[in-house]
C-alpha cells in the first residue's frame, strides 16, 4: 500500500471493485475511514501519529524506568512486542510506510514510502529522555504528514520531543494514536490498539461488512482521490524547533561564540541551559523555529569549533505550544 | 433523534433515502460512522463519553481553580459556553439524548432518551472535587451505555469519579471524547471538538459527500440496525463502586456501627478515611462493586442513624482499574 497504493486504487476503479484497508494503519483505530469519509469535506492541515507499537513500548519503558535503548529493546523482544530483527520497527521503516498512506489520504496527493524522510529511535539515549523530562516533554516516534506554509507537504518519521500536555504524550506502551488538525474540525485524536490478532480482525470485519452492504446495493465505494498534486518537500525545507545537546570546554566566552554561530545562521535560541561536567560543560539549547537546512549548517559548524567537544544529540520538537 | 431515531431510520428505509447525522453526537468526532460502520463487525461492551462541552468546561474549572459550581457556571456563561438557562446542559438532558443515540448504535437496540437514567452536575461541590483529587481521581459527567453481565444494557448519565490515569480524565475544557471498549478491538478513544460552527460543519460536509457518492452509485446506505432487543435495565440494577462522604459524630464505636450497616447490606468497603472536623468527623468511604439498590438502601439506613449528621455526597466511580 505504501509503495503501490495509488496503482491499487486505480486498478480497483478499472475493474470496479471495492478496495478497503482499514487495518493497514493503526490496527483497530478507524483512521482510514475517518480521513477518507468522515473528514472528506474538511481541509486537513496535519496528521501526527504514534503508529508503531513496538517503538512506543520501548520509549515508554525508557521514559518510565530510565532504561537505555538496548535494555528496553531486550524487554520488548522478551515480551514479543519486538522481532528478533527489530530493524523495521526501530529504524522507522514500518512507521514510514504508514506515514505514506496517511499522507496520501490526508492530502489527496500520491505519496509513497520513498517520499518519506525516516529516522529511527536507535540513537535515543537515556540522557535524551532525561533532558526531555527536565523540559516537561517526552520523546515519541512520530509519523507526520503536514501542509507547509508554502502549500507543499512534508511527510516524515522521526523521534521528537513533545510537551507532556500534548494529547499524544500520554499514549503509553504499545498503544497507537493519531492526532489530526483540520481547518474546520480543529483538533481530533484517535486512540487504540495498533496491532494484535483481534484488533486487526475487528478492522477487517468492518471492511467486510461494508463490502457486503455495497454488494447488496450493487454499488462500489469511491476510491481514495488524488486530485491534489502537492509537492512533497525535502526534509531540509521543513521548519521546526530543535533541542541540541553538546559538550563544550568550560572556558570564558564559550557561550558567546556558540550563540553567535546560531545567530549567523539565522537560528534563534529559545532557552540555553549549561551544566558543569568535570572540567567540561554540557550545553542544552532549544531553538525557536528554524529551517532544517539552517539547523544542519549550524550543527556542522559547531562540530568543527575548537571549543565544542561533541554534539551529542539533535532532536526535533513537535506540537510545541505557540 | 434521541426520541424518534428508530422511526426516522425506518422511515428512511421506507422511502429509500440516506439518513446521516454524524454531527448529532460529539460534533466533529466521527463516532457515529465509527460505531455504525468501522466497528460493525465487533461486539461493543461499553461506550463511555464526555459528550457535553459546557459541563466539561465547568468541571475543568472547578478541578483546576478550586471554584465552586456556581462560580464556574458564571464563568462558562460569560464565555458563551453555557446558556442563560443552563438546565439542558447542567442537568444532563443534552448528554442523556446523546447517550440514547450512542446506546442505540452500540447495541443495535432501540433506546430513547426516556430510557436513560440522568443526574446532572449541580450537586457537585468544590469539596467533592477535592475529595476526588485526594484519591487521584477527577470528576467528569459521563454518558455511559454498557452491556451488563446479565446481557442487558444500562444507559445512563451522571457525574463520576475517574482515575487520573484513565484516558478520559485528561479531556479538558469544552473538548469531548468517547471511550469505547469492544470485545475484539479492545479500548479505543475518540477525542475532539463537540460543538461550534466549523466543527459541526466539518461533520455535516462529510455526510453530504457520502450522500453525493451514494447518489452517483444510485445506492442508499444501510440504516442503523436494531436486531438486538436488549432490555434496558433500571439504575437500581447496575453494579458500581461508590465514594460516599458523610459527617458523623466523633464518638467511639462510630466506625464499627457504620461498617456493619454497609456489611449488612452486602456492600463491602475498599477504603475508609476519617478526618476530624471540630467536634465531629468526616468519613470518606469507597466501596467495592455493589448494586445501586444495595447502596441506596445502605445510604437510607445511614441517614437515619443517630451518629450520622448528614450524608454529604454519593458519587459513582467509573473505569476503576481492576
Amino acid at each position: 500500500l505504501a509503495k503501490h497504493g495509488r496503482e491499487l486504487e486505480q486498478l480497483s476503479d478499472e475493474v470496479n471493485v471495492d478496495f478497503y484497508y482499514e487495518a493497514a494503519v493503526a490496527g483497530a483505530i478507524p483512521i482510514i475511514r475517518s480521513l477518507s469519509e468522515s473528514m472528506v469535506g474538511d481541509w486537513i492541515l496535519r496528521v501526527m501519529g504514534i503508529v508503531n507499537g513496538t517503538t512506543n513500548y520501548i520509549l515508554t519503558k525508557m521514559q518510565e524506568t530510565g532504561a537505555d535503548f538496548a535494555d528496553a529493546l531486550k524487554e520488548a523482544q522478551a515480551l514479543g512486542y519486538a522481532e528478533a530483527d527489530p530493524t523495521a520497527d526501530v529504524e522507522g521503516y514500518d512507521a514510514a510506510a504508514k506515514a505514506a498512506i496517511l499522507g496520501h489520504l490526508a492530502f489527496h496527493t500520491p505519496v509513497t514510502d520513498g517520499d518519506v524522510f525516516r529516522e529511527g529511535i536507535t540513537g535515543i539515549t537515556a540522557v535524551d529522555i532525561q533532558v526531555a523530562k527536565s523540559m516537561d516533554m517526552v520523546i515519541k516516534l512520530l509519523a507526520i504528514a503536514e501542509l507547509t506554509s508554502e502549500n507543499e507537504i512534508s511527510v516524515r518519521v522521526h523521534p521528537a520531543m513533545l510537551a507532556k500536555t500534548h494529547p499524544l504524550a500520554s499514549v503509553r506502551e504499545s498503544f497507537n494514536a493519531i492526532f489530526v488538525e483540520a481547518e474546520s474540525a480543529g483538533q481530533l485524536m484517535f486512540y487504540g490498539r495498533g496491532a494484535g490478532g483481534t484488533p486487526t480482525a475487528s478492522a477487517v470485519l468492518g471492511d467486510i461488512v461494508a463490502i457486503a452492504r455495497n454488494l447488496m446495493e450493487d454499488s462500489v465505494a469511491s476510491s481514495v482521490s488524488d486530485y491534489n498534486k502537492f509537492k512533497v518537500v525535502d526534509i531540509s525545507q521543513i521548519h521546526s524547533r530543535y533541542v541540541i545537546r553538546f559538550e563544550v570546554k568550560d572556558r570564558p566566552g564559550v557561550l558567546a561564540a556558540i550563540a553567535s554561530t546560531f545567530a549567523k545562521n539565522d537560528v534563534s535560541l529559545n532557552t540555553v541551559d549549561q551544566n558543569d561536567v568535570g572540567e567540561d560543560a554540557e550545553l542544552i539549547v532549544m531553538t525557536h523555529e528554524a529551517t532544517e537546512a539552517a539547523l544542519s549548517k549550524t550543527v556542522a559548524e559547531l562540530s568543527k569549533m575548537d571549543i565544542v567537544k561533541s554534539v551529542a544529540s539533535v532532536i526535533r520538537v513537535e506540537g510545541y505550544p505557540s
